[in-house]
């Protein structure tokens, strides 16, 4: 590879001011190509130089999936942010894969709709980054993860063609569904530039509420009424153990938090009403009438009040500070393993990392616990044993996953074998060779079969 | 290729009562292994072989996807139709692939549930048949199309190498999705052996509507007042226009049809009641009240008098029978677009095959119309001309699908480039390629490219 040619090509293509040096510990170099054809133009350098490249987007994801080293080469989305067009009639979204999440939701809120994906990361994070992870967050339970909410994908694939499906027909047997290949797919099989999304009616307003419980079992009995008495109104059912609460809730604000801290488990519920504000009150105090397992409750039925209370479940950011050294970890199971599951990492963690303490949270109704464990760094190796601690466990709870909603990317591939097969494997690893034979697309992005 | 010794090793797998002579026009040999690991063997020896083969289900598509000319092998799904396990607790439900429709359906019955996928071949058809096509049916305003009901796939590759995910987690983003490949690709990637489903609570009872309408415009009326009024109860809204509607509906039975025929357009709507059929009732009645744009209808409450109004909607072998020839569209499009489209047609068929007569129905709220066109085959080429009467229409109404749900098979092969570009069509390729290297599974679907 020439490296001087290719970067001179690339400024032909982007212009000299939109190939920059990278940041710090990145890539030597970052092209911002500001259209699709800009973006094909790109690729094909890349390609005929094999020279590898990972696309860049908000850079918000947690398992080092833009990780690029400094001989690989940086394709950022951020110039490809324009809300593209927009239909009424079908309330169907065309915007460029750098626009970001929360853009999005405005957009849909000026037009008096929603988008039914959303996370703590929104104002920073890029829809072609939810799209490359296939993002969950907090209404999945709801409008489920991000594959269901696009509708069609604009690609170039690796040798610079482009593989456009904005048709946007609801139903379309023609051939394999291919954006499905894409959507969760890491940057792996080509760079996403423009995204159809499916926006759908807003609410006239909701409620949530926060409970203190005793028990898992009880947090399962809550979300059992929930699901029932509240059916697709139900937008969010967040979990959170003592241990998260209590330094998130404390750490927050000079005012009391909302709740005491001290119960073993929190549960946090979102509610809409279509029509009115009521409706939603109604309907999780409804739902929640009669429970016995409920030890403490606050309610909170306007927005600041409940900007409060999630706060506590979006704050993870104060474990983050906490610690020296912060893992996270994101899997997934039966929810009625959790307990035991938990107990047995506890244990694990207790006898190997002694200054090892884990937090846990996250989406109760999708079976997807987020783990943050902090240490001070005292034990060497102290990141392989707390992934040891962690997977192990996993191991007796089938079926379970390592990553429920973040991905592989560099952090978790020598662990991948834990939730998919040597013969799954082997399947992506050849669509992955079909789609970019030279590999040049994140190729720090491996799916290792097992390494005995 | 040796088949004597081919044919002696597949007897060896499955026995030799399960290596029978295929049907006229059909394969002259079709083996029915009776588990996962016997279709793994069979396909062992076909790769080995580079035998081409088919995967025969239900025998009930549309679009020649299982034609099997003589030279090439049948494997059937026929044994594979057993109930493997159902757990009450997530509602998720494991079948072998040769499991008929119907059966999954009187599973669910007896469970007190029910799935979401439903067509009127239910008694033939298989869900491995469903699988492969992604169908559709008349829920999918509900329940969406298969995909949307499939939670695990267990799928034999080529090479025969298992490829199992019956893991059944709501989230799961270790590396790629890989069973959205397998949906919808006609049999060319794999063998579906097994299935993990979803099911859901079933309603206390549903309540029918059948209207007659002056117009297309109406139809949309109504549909957006159905949309708005019953929202997640509204289980179909299929469309008839008067031709089909007539030819039915007198054919049916001695009684008189539930409405005179000679409106323009009828609607058949169904909604459910998830507490009580009156709930159902409500809801509907509620929904379309001072709607002016309604002329007549036909209220079901009980499952004798919905039974009448569907069997008309389920009634197209009428139509099968009263031509000599008679060609089966299924196309997709903007609901607005679908008067001019018609009118369009109807033009060209005039001009150009002078006793042909075309039959409009389908799924209105998924923008999916179903054609059949009759002929008594006096015209030479009739098939040819017809297809381009209707798919040269179909370029002015963008977007669009040539198969909205019935696949591609052999009947469609040829017309793909109208509903996928040349890289969308090279990526199939690629795709296809990768799982199957040899080109044995279902060869005679052949994903083309323009020829011009």
């Amino acid at each position: 590879m020439n490296s001087e040619t290719l970067e001179a090509s690339l400024r032909q293509v982007v212009g000299g001011s939109n190939v920059i040096a990278g940041p710090q510990d990145g890539p030597a170099l970052v092209v911002r190509p500001g259209t699709t054809e800009a973006v094909a133009e790109c690729l094909k350098l890349f390609h005929e130089h094999q020279a590898p490249v990972v696309t860049l987007g908000g850079l918000t994801g947690l398992v080092h999936g833009t990780h690029t080293p400094s001989h690989y080469f940086g394709i950022s989305t951020e110039r490809l942010n324009k809300i593209e067009s927009f239909d009424p009639s079908t309330r169907l979204l065309v915007v460029g894969a750098g626009t970001k999440l929360e853009a999005v939701h405005d957009f849909a809120a000026e037009h008096e709709l929603r988008y039914g994906v959303d996370l703590g990361a929104r104002g920073s994070c890029t829809i072609g980054g939810n799209i490359a992870t296939n993002a969950g967050g907090n209404s999945v339970i709801r409008f489920g993860m991000t594959r269901s909410n696009v509708v069609g994908l604009e690609v170039v694939l690796s040798d610079g063609s482009i593989l456009t499906d904005l048709r946007g027909l609801p139903k379309n047997n023609a051939g394999y569904d291919l954006k499905q290949m894409f959507i969760g797919s890491e940057g792996t099989l080509g760079v996403v530039t423009k995204a159809l999304l499916k926006l759908g009616p807003r609410p006239a307003g909701t409620a949530s509420v926060l409970l203190a419980l005793n028990h898992l079992n009880s947090a399962l009995t809550v979300m059992e009424a929930l699901e029932r008495g509240c059916g697709h109104s139900l937008l969010a059912l967040e979990i959170m153990w003592n241990r998260y609460f209590e330094k998130v809730s404390t750490a927050l604000s000079e005012e009391t938090p909302p709740l005491p801290s001290g119960h073993p488990v929190y549960l946090l519920a979102q509610v809409e009403g279509m029509d009115s504000g009521e409706q939603a009150v109604d309907s999780l105090v409804g739902a929640l009438e009669g429970i016995d397992d409920i030890i403490d409750s606050a309610l909170a039925t306007t927005p600041v009040q409940e900007s409060r209370l999630w706060s506590i479940r979006d704050g993870s950011d104060v474990i983050e500070r906490a610690h020296k050294h912060v893992l996270s970890f994101d899997v997934s199971m039966r929810p009625h393993n959790y307990a035991a599951y938990i107990a047995d990492v506890e244990a694990r963690l207790k006898a190997r990392i002694s200054d090892a303490v884990a937090y846990y949270f996250g989406h109760l109704a999708d079976g997807n616990i987020h783990f943050m464990i902090g240490h001070d760094g005292s034990s060497s190796d102290a990141t392989r044993i707390i992934e040891e601690c962690v997977y192990d466990a996993l191991a007796y709870y089938e079926p379970s996953s390592i990553s429920a909603e973040h991905g592989i990317g560099r952090e978790k591939a020598a662990h991948l074998w834990r939730s998919r097969s040597t013969v799954e494997i082997a399947a992506m690893n050849r669509i992955r060779v079909a789609l970019d034979p030279a590999g040049i697309l994140n190729p720090h992005i491996s799916y290792e079969p097992r390494i005995f």
